[in-house]
Parts: C-alpha cells; sequence; structure tokens
C-alpha cells in the first residue's frame, strides 16, 4: 500500500531531483567536500584513508591510461578494467575535493578511450551462462564498473566542454543503459544481487545525466510495475530482521549497490525517504551482516563464500559509515571501523573519523548472541549464534535453519560452525572457487563446487543414506525451509538453540539442539550437540564432523588403510572422501585432535554397530581443486535415532615451546538416557564428578508446557522447551527443570 | 698443547676460585643485584622481564608447592618437575636482587620435598633407550634440573641454615651427583649436548659447593684426562667456524649449559679466559646459531627439528645477552632482542637492556650470505646461507652439505630449503614427533621420524633407486661428509654455493649447485638449480621438491588417481607417500603452486621419460602420526644426469581481498646445453626475450682455471669456478665469461 502510494507520489511529482541543480550530486555535494578539505591534518582515519587514495592515484597517473581490449573472466584484461573504475572513482573524488585539475583530465582521458573502443564491441565472446557484458565477459561486472565510473563522471561533470559530455553520453552510457535494460533486462529485473548492482548503476546515472526514465527503471523495474527494481530487492532479499537470503558473503558484495544507491536517493529524491523504508531495512540489513561475524572480523562461509572475506570488504566500509552517519553513532561501528582500519571520503566518513579520534578511546566490539529470521516474510527458519566471551577469547556457535539461498546456496540444513581461539575449530569449507585465479577456469566456480563444496557431506549436519539434500535439486531446495524450534541465551551458562528441517529427505525428520555451556570447572565453553532424527523406514545416517590439524588419539578400535585409499562413496560428495582409517564399535567414541595452540575431543554417545571413518579429501579431483581436508565421520543404521555429543576444547600447545598441558579431556563420555517424540534426554559425565543432563522436548515449543519422561528407570521432569542441569546432585543455580 | 699447559696451570692452582668466598658466586653478585635494583623503572625491556618473573613467581607461590612422584615422559608429573626447577631459579633470582624472604622460603621449601623423595627413588622406570634420571625418566631433564637448582640454591645458600643446607647436599645434590658421574658416567662424558648439561649441572654445582673435584670432572671428564668434560666439548662439538654438528635446532638447547656454566667459569676460574678459549669458540658458536634464522627468527629445521623453534628460545636469550656483554655491543644483537622481547635477569642483561633503551633506535637485523665450515677440524663440508633483501622482504636459499650431525642427523645431504615471503616456500619436514604431547608416544621421537622424517626422499635432494642415502646407516654416514665447491656471494644479483657428495650412494657423484638470482625484469628473486649426477651404472634419480598450499597448473601430461591411491614405493620413506596424480613426458615440466600471497612456478629442464609424480604423505601412518605435506618428484633413469630446474616466485594472490596477479610466471623453460666432466651450462628462457645462461665446473675448484666448452654448436668459455650471464645478447655487466 504505502509502496503504491509512493509510486504515485513519485509520478506525479514530474520531477525526482529537489535538491540542487548542479554537480557531483550523488554520494557528495561540493559543501561536503570543502568540509573534508577542512578536516585533513585533524582526523587521523580520514587522513590515512585520504593519503592512500592520493598515493594510488598519483601513481596510476604516473604508470599511465590503458584501456585493453575486452579479455577473460579474471585475465590481465579483466582486471585492468577492474582498476580502471576504481582509479577514476577515486580520482573524480580527489579532484572534488582538492580541486586539482590532474585528476579530472585523467578521468576524461580514461573515459575518452572507452568512448573510442565502446561502441565497436559487441556481446563478449567470453560469457558462458551469464548474462554477457561487453567490456566484461558477464554484465555483473559491467555494471559495477558503470557504478563506480557515473560518481567519476559526476565528480568531473561540470568541468567537462559539452562536446567530452555528449561524447561520453552517445558512445558508452547510454548504450551502456540500454544493454542493461533492453536485451538484459531479465537480469536487471532480478531479485538478487546481480539485479542490485544493475539497478543501481542505471538509477545512479540516471540522476547524473537528469534522466528520471532511467531513475524510474532503476526503482521500479523496466516496465515501472514495481515488480522489479530497487524497492522490490528491498522488500525481497532481506528478512524483516535485514537476514539477507544468500548470506553474509554476497551481501557484503551487494551492500556496495544497496548503500551507494541509496544514498544517491536520499540526496536526490528526499521525499522517497529511502532509509526509513520498511522500517529502515537498510539499518538492519547492515547490523544483521556485521553482527554473524567472527571475533576477528571474518564473515562465517555460509553458502558459496570464501573463508577469508571480512569487513574489510569495500561495501562493508561504504555501509558502516552511512550507517553510523544516517542511522545514529553506535559505538559498536566504531570498533567495527577499527577491524577495518579504513572510512570512506565522504560526509559519512568524516563523521565517523570525527568520532573515532586516534582509536585509543574506541571500546570493544560487542556483539551479543543473535537470532535472524529468515524468509522476506519471516517466516522461513533462520540463523541462530551463541557468543560467550569478548574479542579473541569468544566462542561462537552457529546453526543454520534458513532458506537455501538461491543459486549459491549449500545442501546443507541444520549445520553448524564452530569458531574458537581465533579459528573456525569446526570449519565450513566455503566454496571450491580460485577466485579471479585465471588458470584455474578463469577464477569462475568450479565443477567441484557441485560436487563437493554444496553437498551436504561437506557440512557439519546429519547425511541421509549418502545422499545430498533435497536431492541436490535447487527447485526443490527453494520451496522448502528449517523451522526454528526454539533459541535462549538469556543464561549466558548455558545458551541453547533448537531446529527442524523436515522436508530436506522424503519421509526423515531431523531436529538439532546445541548448547553453547559454560562451567568453571573446565577451562573453555564446550558445545553440547543433540541431533535426532526419525523416520518409519531404516536409514543410513551419518554425522560428519569436519576440523583441522592433527590427530591426537583415537579412543576406538580401528583399521588404519596404510597401503591403499578408496573413496567413501560413489556420490554425494562422497565421492572426493579418501578413507584414512575406518573403525566400528558398540561403545562411545572420543577423538582428540590438535589445532593450533588447543586440543579438542569430540565424545559422542554409543550405538550398537557404529562405524567411524577417518576421512580426507582429495578423491575424484583431477585437476587439484579441492582442499585436503580431514573429517570424522559417525554412521549409523536404524529408524529413530540421537547423535549426542560434546565438542570439548582443552589444554594448551606451544611447539616453538615446547609446551603441553591437558592433551586429554574432562569429558569421559555422553549417554542418551531416553528418546521419544515428546522429549530427548542426555547426560554428560566428566572427570572429578563431572555430570551433566539436558532435555529437550522433541513435540511443538512451548515455554510453558510441563513435560515427564521416564527413561532408565528415572522421571525427568521439566517446564518448557528444555531443560539443562550442570550439577545435577547439588540442584545448582543452573537447574531449569526437575526430575 | 695450550690445553695440557691449562689443566697442568689448574692442577697446580689448588684452588679455583678467585672472586668471592661468599653467595651467590655463579651468575650473579651481590653488587650486580643491587645494580638490577637500582635499574628497575628506569630499563624497560629489564622492566617487562622482571615484572614477569615476579609475576610468574608470587602466582607460583599462591598456587603451592607440589612435588609429585616421578612419571612418564611428557606427564604432568614431568612437566610439574620442570616447573618447579624453572620456578625456584625465579624464586632465587628474585630473593637476591629484592630481598624478600618469601622467595627464599618457596625455594627453601620445593628443596624439603625433594630431599625427603629423592633418597626413595630409584632408576626411573619410565626410561627406554636413554641414560636413566631418578626424578625423570631420562638423566638429560633430571641434569637440567640440577642446573637450574644450583643456580637456585646458590642465591638462597647464605640464608639457608647448615641444617637444611647438610640436608640438601646429603639428600639430593651429591647422590645426584653421583648419579651423573658414576653409573651415568658414559653419558657424562659423551661429547654431545647430553653430556654438556651433565657437565655444565655438575660443575655449576661444584663451585656452589666449593667442591673441586666436581668442577674438575665438569671440566675434563669424570677421569679428569680431558678425554671428556667441558673443553673437550667445546673443541669437539663446534667446527672452528663455531657451526655446531647436530644443527640449530639443538645448539639452541646446548647454549644453555655452555653459556651458564662458561659464565660460572669465568666469575669463579678468570684464570682460564673461558671466554677466549679455542680463539673465543663460544663467540663463534653463538653467532654461528642465530646467523642461520630464516627472517622471522626462526631456526631452519635442520636435522631432527621442530619448524617452529626460535630465537625466543631460552638458550638464545641467555647467549645473546652474555655474548653482547662479554664480546662487544654488537647492533645485530640488539636486533636479535627485539625479535625476543626479552633479555634475563643478569648484569649481561642489564648491559644489553640498557643500550636497547625503548628499542625504537635498534637497526634492523642485517645478516649477510655466509658459508660454514663443518667438522671440529673444519675440513668436513658445511653449510651455505645466500641471503637477498631485508627483513621479512628478504629470500633466503641454505644448502647443507656437511657432517651428519650424530643421532639427531637427517639423510638429506645437499638438501636445500627456501624461505621467502616469511615462510618456508620449499620445506624442511622437520622431526616426526609431537614435542611434550604426552598421547604421541610420551612426545618422544616417533617411529616415523626414522622411516620418514630422516630418509632422504623427505628432502629436498635427489635419491637414488629409492634408497636413503647411506643405506640410512648412521655408522656409515659419520664416516663421510659433504665437500664445498665453492661460494661466492660477493655479486648480490648472483650468488652462488656448490658442493658435492660422493660417498652417499655407492658408486655415484653428486654435485648441486644453487644460484639466487635478482633479476630487475622479474618481481622476486629466483633460485637456480643444477644437480648433476654421474655413475657407471644406470640408475634412477628422484628429484623431489616438497611445497606448500595448492597446485594451480601442472603443464605436462598426467593422470590423476581419482579412485585408489597407492605408495610410491615400499621403503626408504616411499611408503608413506601417496601417489595422487602421476604423468611422463620427454618436454620440459612446469608446475605452478599458490602458497600464501604468491605463486611459485617449477621450472625444469626435458629428458627423455621424465616421469613426474605428485605425492601427499599418509600411507604406512597407523596412528596418523604424518602431516599432509605433497612434493612433486621427477623421476629419470640414467647413468650421468643433470636436473636443471628454476623456482620462480610470481604474483599476488588476495582472497579476501578478491586479487590475483600474474599467476602464470614469467620463466617458460629451461635447457642443459652440455653438461662433461669439465663442466655443465645450462640456459634459462623466459617472456619478453629473457634470456639467462649459467656455467659451472665439474672439475676441482679453481678460481684461475679457464674452461673452454663446446656444447650444441656453441662454444662457452671461462675463468673460475662458474659464470652466470643473466643478458648475454647484451654483454651486460653481470657477465662473469665470455663465449
Amino acid at each position: 500500500m504505502k509502496k503504491v502510494l509512493l509510486l504515485v507520489l513519485f509520478l506525479l511529482s514530474g520531477t525526482f531531483r529537489a535538491q540542487s541543480a548542479g554537480h557531483p550530486r550523488l554520494l557528495m555535494s561540493r559543501a561536503e567536500a570543502r568540509q573534508i578539505r577542512a578536516a585533513l591534518g585533524h582526523t587521523p582515519l580520514l587522513d590515512r584513508t585520504f593519503s592512500q587514495i592520493r598515493a594510488e592515484v598519483d601513481s596510476a597517473i604516473a604508470r599511465g591510461i590503458e584501456v585493453p581490449p575486452p579479455g577473460e573472466g579474471g585475465s590481465y584484461e579483466h582486471e585492468r578494467h577492474k582498476q580502471n573504475y576504481r582509479d577514476m572513482q577515486k580520482a573524480g573524488l580527489l579532484f572534488v575535493i582538492t580541486g586539482q585539475e590532474k585528476y579530472a583530465r585523467f578521468v576524461r582521458d580514461i573515459l575518452r578511450q572507452y568512448a573510442a573502443m565502446y561502441p565497436k564491441l559487441g556481446p563478449s565472446p567470453y560469457a558462458r551462462k551469464q548474462a554477457p557484458g561487453k567490456i566484461f565477459h558477464q554484465m555483473l561486472n559491467e555494471t559495477v564498473w558503470l557504478v563506480y565510473t557515473s560518481q567519476a563522471y559526476d565528480c568531473i561533470y561540470d568541468w567537462l566542454t559539452p562536446a567530452d559530455r555528449k561524447l561520453f553520453e552517445t558512445n558508452i552510457f547510454r548504450p551502456m543503459a540500454q544493454w542493461f535494460t533492453g536485451r538484459n533486462a531479465r537480469e536487471f529485473n532480478r531479485i538478487h544481487n546481480h539485479g542490485t548492482w544493475a539497478v543501481a548503476a542505471v538509477g545512479m546515472l540516471g540522476y547524473v545525466l537528469d534522466d528520471p526514465n532511467l531513475v524510474q527503471m532503476a526503482l521500479y523495474g523496466t516496465n515501472k510495475d514495481g515488480k522489479g527494481g530497487f524497492l522490490k530487492q528491498l522488500e525481497r532479499l532481506f528478512s524483516p530482521d535485514g537476514y539477507y537470503m544468500e548470506g553474509p558473503y554476497y551481501v557484503r558484495y551487494a551492500l556496495r549497490p544497496f548503500f551507494f544507491f541509496a544514498e544517491a536517493i536520499e540526496r536526490n529524491q528526499p521525499e522517497l525517504h529511502i532509509y526509513a523504508y520498511r522500517d529502515s531495512i537498510l539499518k538492519k540489513a547492515y547490523y544483521a551482516a556485521v553482527e554473524t561475524i567472527f571475533p576477528n572480523g571474518v564473515f562465517p562461509p555460509i553458502n558459496d563464500a570464501s573463508r577469508s572475506m571480512n569487513v574489510k570488504a569495500p561495501g562493508v566500509v561504504i555501509a558502516n559509515d552511512l550507517v553510523y552517519w544516517r542511522y545514529g553513532a553506535d559505538p559498536n561501528l566504531l570498533a567495527i571501523a577499527k577491524l577495518q582500519g579504513t572510512v570512506q571520503l565522504s560526509a559519512a566518513g568524516l563523521a565517523l573519523a570525527r568520532d573515532y579520534g586516534d582509536g585509543s578511546r574506541v571500546p570493544p566490539l560487542c556483539w551479543k548472541s543473535v537470532e535472524f529470521r529468515d524468509g522476506y516474510d519471516g517466516r522461513r527458519g533462520g540463523l541462530g549464534i551463541l557468543r560467550l566471551g569478548t574479542e579473541e577469547d569468544q566462542s561462537m556457535l552457529l546453526m543454520k535453519y534458513g532458506v537455501h539461498g538461491g543459486g549459491h546456496g549449500h545442501f546443507d540444513q541444520l549445520h553448524f560452525i564452530f569458531f574458537e581461539q581465533g579459528r573456525e575449530i569446526i570449519p565450513d569449507y566455503g566454496f571450491c572457487r580460485w577466485i579471479n585465479v585465471e588458470p584455474k577456469f578463469g577464477g569462475r566456480y568450479l565443477p567441484e563446487n557441485t560436487t563437493y563444496a554444496k553437498t551436504t557431506v561437506a557440512h557439519n549436519t546429519v547425511v541421509v543414506d549418502e545422499k545430498v539434500q533435497n536431492n541436490g535439486d535447487r527447485r526443490w531446495a527453494e520451496k522448502v525451509w528449517g523451522q526454528r524450534h526454539f533459541f535462549d541465551a538469556s543464561n549466558s551458562d548455558v545458551q541453547v538453540m533448537s531446529a527442524r528441517a523436515d522436508s530436506f529427505y522424503a519421509g526423515v525428520r531431523m531436529q538439532r539442539t546445541m548448547f553453547l555451556v559454560h562451567d568453571r570447572r573446565l577451562r573453555f565453553p564446550v558445545v553440547v550437540d543433540i541431533f535426532r532424527l526419525t523416520s518409519s523406514q531404516a536409514h543410513t545416517y551419518d554425522y560428519p564432523i569436519h576440523y583441522s590439524g592433527q590427530p591426537i588419539l583415537m579412543e576406538f578400535p580401528y583399521t588404519a588403510h596404510t597401503k591403499g585409499l578408496r573413496p567413501l562413496g560413489s556420490g554425494g560428495g562422497y565421492q572426493h572422501l579418501w578413507v584414512e582409517a575406518e573403525g566400528r564399535t558398540d561403545g562411545p567414541v572420543r577423538f582428540t585432535w590438535l589445532d593450533g595452540h588447543r586440543y579438542y575431543t569430540l565424545v559422542s554417545s554409543a550405538f550398537p554397530g557404529t562405524e567411524i571413518f577417518m576421512t580426507r579429501i582429495g578423491a575424484a579431483d583431477p585437476n587439484f581443486n579441492l582442499r585436503r581436508e580431514p573429517a570424522v565421520l559417525l554412521r549409523r543404521k536404524g529408524r529413530a535415532m540421537v547423535f549426542a555429543s560434546v565438542i570439548e576444547p582443552h589444554g594448551y600447545f606451544n611447539e616453538a615451546e615446547e609446551r603441553s598441558e591437558d592433551a586429554l579431556g574432562e569429558i569421559l563420555r555422553v549417554d542418551v538416557l531416553g528418546s521419544s517424540d515428546e522429549g530427548t534426554v542426555v547426560e554428560v559425565t566428566g572427570k572429578g564428578g563431572l555430570n551433566w543432563r539436558f532435555g529437550v522436548t522433541n513435540g511443538p515449543a512451548d515455554a510453558r508446557a510441563v513435560h515427564r519422561l521416564r527413561f532408565k528407570g528415572k522421571t525427568f521432569t521439566w517446564m518448557g522447551n528444555y531443560f539443562a542441569d550442570l550439577n545435577p546432585e547439588a540442584a545448582a543455580k543452573q537447574r531449569k527443570g526437575r526430575e
């Protein structure tokens, strides 16, 4: 309704720019440029940015201009065109701030070369499945080029001669906008980060050229009916909590066009109140992105993602400054700026840099445990994050139970990551892609991304019958999603999240409950995992835990394959796993490994005929595209099944100092006392009389329901969704229910 | 002769202590303690040490004393006894410096518990092959205990009651010295780091107890004939250049007893002029140790060694301070202190800390290329190190061609390590040992140390017929050594070292020449390797290059083993190598991988029927004791053979920034133009007309000999041992010879 009203208002208003008739008008005004100039030398963070940008651009000018013919993705030419738009944008800013004409000339001279080349180009011959660009193999890169080049053009617009303006608009800008909105209209109207880049590019160009037609297409889609365009993207790509359906790696990329364009809209059509749109969805989107980060500033690699993308990414810097400036001065954003070490050259960057000072009074980043609802309607599962401790000492447990996440989604419902000691201890593999590494298929996604990285066994969640969830079918996966069961982080010593995924394997219902437990008798917080599966049919259930580092102790009978290796399976990702050792036991499983300066022990409950496989990636990898990472996998056969496990960090190892402490963990065993449709009760036993009990409901979530279950001759009674009793004998404070 | 004279003087003098009648007398005088106390608060580096030590000891006092019964190597008990001697030594120092009696009481109370336990102990039941201790499983740890505890006892000696002194001497010190010099006399007299600890322990105790008998045994062996003891060790364990035959990892351990005892001798028997002994061998020993370090302060893992031991090790800190104080204020030692971040609480530490100030004016460490002669007589090969660049940007190439190095020696003559980008790019595996990790065989050396880590194929040197050098027989290995051919680092753009190993495989002669080449047309220095083998018999020659990171491009025909893996061989270390892929070519071999932020390409000369194996460690490893590291191995069959290769670092990769530059190297091929008994000539061809030629003599080294060889229709003439021509067409300055 609101949206329709806006659309009507817009069409009535006849013009879209209330602010200024001159340039620049996209992201900076002349008055702001003067303020930045005046602040230089007094604002350390901004000074650093300015010096760096000036050094980069001066060196680019000294090296000389090069506008090569188009090339392969990841090729020298590809990279050069990317460098050109970055250089132009920065030179434009320097021109506006310093007034030095050499920067304007540099932009103009590059544009002249593009003006000479662009009209001769057809669709790139290097495109594969993507919508093609002309300068680049895919249109995506070309829209990024235009987002940046529009800014540069805006900065030098008034300085250019009318003849140059005409040349650039006729030879580059208008045909390029036509290329995006005409032949590639489908890509342009897509509700997807590629679409966001496209609408931002065309919309920003529209403001610079004073062209309402371009702006309207950008806001409402090529048909101007609101089915595509920026506003639709703001509605559909984020959940009501701001969570981005593709995950953090892609949102950091999408933040750039979202915030560049939003800021341009705010400056040129303030009547749209874009920052307030959908209950300030842009603010929520930014917070939901940065509240997922590991304590070291790296984004968790959910779905297709690298393991190293972090808050220094340009989109995150841009959004951090703008959110700080437009939505209010949150000290946590100063802490993010400290991790970033930089700001943008903009009024927003200046505002943040002023408050930042020399950084000495910036408080530590203080993200709390949080759950994000997923799906545009907020009803499609979510993402749970439990945190304990501060900064580098923080333990972080993340579970995924939301939507599939589009073409970059992984088949990994109920997958978890455990981060501790400044690293991913139970890691996500990330994507299989050597990004921008030209000899690796032009830096594109590799075949093993589909055959391994996206599969279920590549993740820390149960695999049924060696198959990929949803049979690896994206259409099926897009129609289903995880469901939250409950989430409670109110007691910092026992935090818990629980979720379900019932439509991912035909006839199999899955429920995972994960606790992050802090018991002062142990040196570090531990993970308690209760994964329950039910089915009317018998299945093979595989519970893989990926790890890094060196196996130290395997406390179960096993045989190592010392003379030959075979893959664990023939499909579903299993074809990539060598079996280094395997064992079988009716007893509990205990496996200790060393990672960095700490030991870790996985302790799993016993089940008759449990098979254990020590695996390593590397099979079916003819081009060495996969990293050789290990996992331990527990296999059990049956109908209903509970995998109850503890992951305990312990001890200390320092090879350089030749120190080793507590290489053996404190937790001795985990027992499933019982499990029914109503609830599951688990007992954890450790050295020195340590004894914990956990209960979780398996029916509907209800904080007031009273549960009374009898297992192994004992009665367990609790109210609500769970209980966690770290000291059952002494009826300690942590008690949440009663026996 | 000199030695005999000293011995005579010693025996005549009747007493050995000219200095002082009181205590402490070993490593610090009361006057020095007063100077340290006065300096506190004005000397940042010393202040840091003092605060840290005081915090440690105060916390140890708060935790309370524990003297447990003896335990396994690496066990809690083992570690606790180690902690006890460290605590006692530090508490002793604090008592002398601060005068606070709580520190003296702490030492006394611990000693009382040892006095109660020690008389009841027999030889440790946990000893395996080692000489047994009583408190510890091996005598080695017990001698270390005594080296430290003697110092603590010295510090509180005057404060103790005569009854306590009698108790400690009767129940601990005299029986312990008797244990070392009596039943374990063989270990005590050994010319080996274990022997050094033993003599230092007994000698230092001797000074504290005023017992010339103990001191004489320590200096000259239990028989006082000079065949064992400290002076013999100074003569035999170091080459005339100060190089320690076991290598840097073990010398950092041996530096402690060498310098502790030397300093005690200097203070108690200055007439021995111990620091001047053997042309100041202690100074040379220290420099030869720290001049081997990688630019990050880590010791190269030659022979049995971890990959992380560094200059922060206690022995290196002790020696650094003492060498600075006793031999002269070298700014490079201040730079080492900067890496160490600490000094000792001693007069030497005070002297260094005063010159160090706040560290801001300490110059960067400036080690140059250097060759160390090996063997006590300096005639048994050596160790060559070529360096280019400064600090983190330094490239370092190290070749080993000395003596075997005793029981910790590896069978790796002509092995090399290439360090660049702050890491080992062509690494040494180090030892197979998880030091002090109790579940890994008590932290001892593992069986795979012998079956893999010591073998030839575990190193970057040619393996003949899949066998270990010297057939893995240490007795054979101890009788032979590498021979230096030539070493020239006078031209920083072309540095070279060449060496031979002729008695390691029956009937096979090996010569390796390695250049570190800096050509401004390339971004980084490159390695050029010319490895020539000759034999009257046909052999299989395997040329392994170990690497880290991710294979990027293999430019030779190959088949990956995607469905099953087999070991490369059945012995000699090969049983541990899985073959991930193999190929065969008559053409050149080019292999590119990614390691950290840089790409590396190995380019090897063509030879008909060359086989290539891509290997990974992991076979025949039932207990997961080995790390899963890769290598590429070139196999050729014939009599005379030349492997000519280039290792080129190139480009830049940053995954977080999604940047990749120059993933393909500049060097295209390497050709052996010819090789005869007189010389070998190699050509390197790169992009953009890059063309290098290298020649090396294969006969005796002679700087004045003129060589004239005709290969492939061209005549190559040069004077001396080699030529390196980076620009043959232009007859550039680098030319060292003429065609």
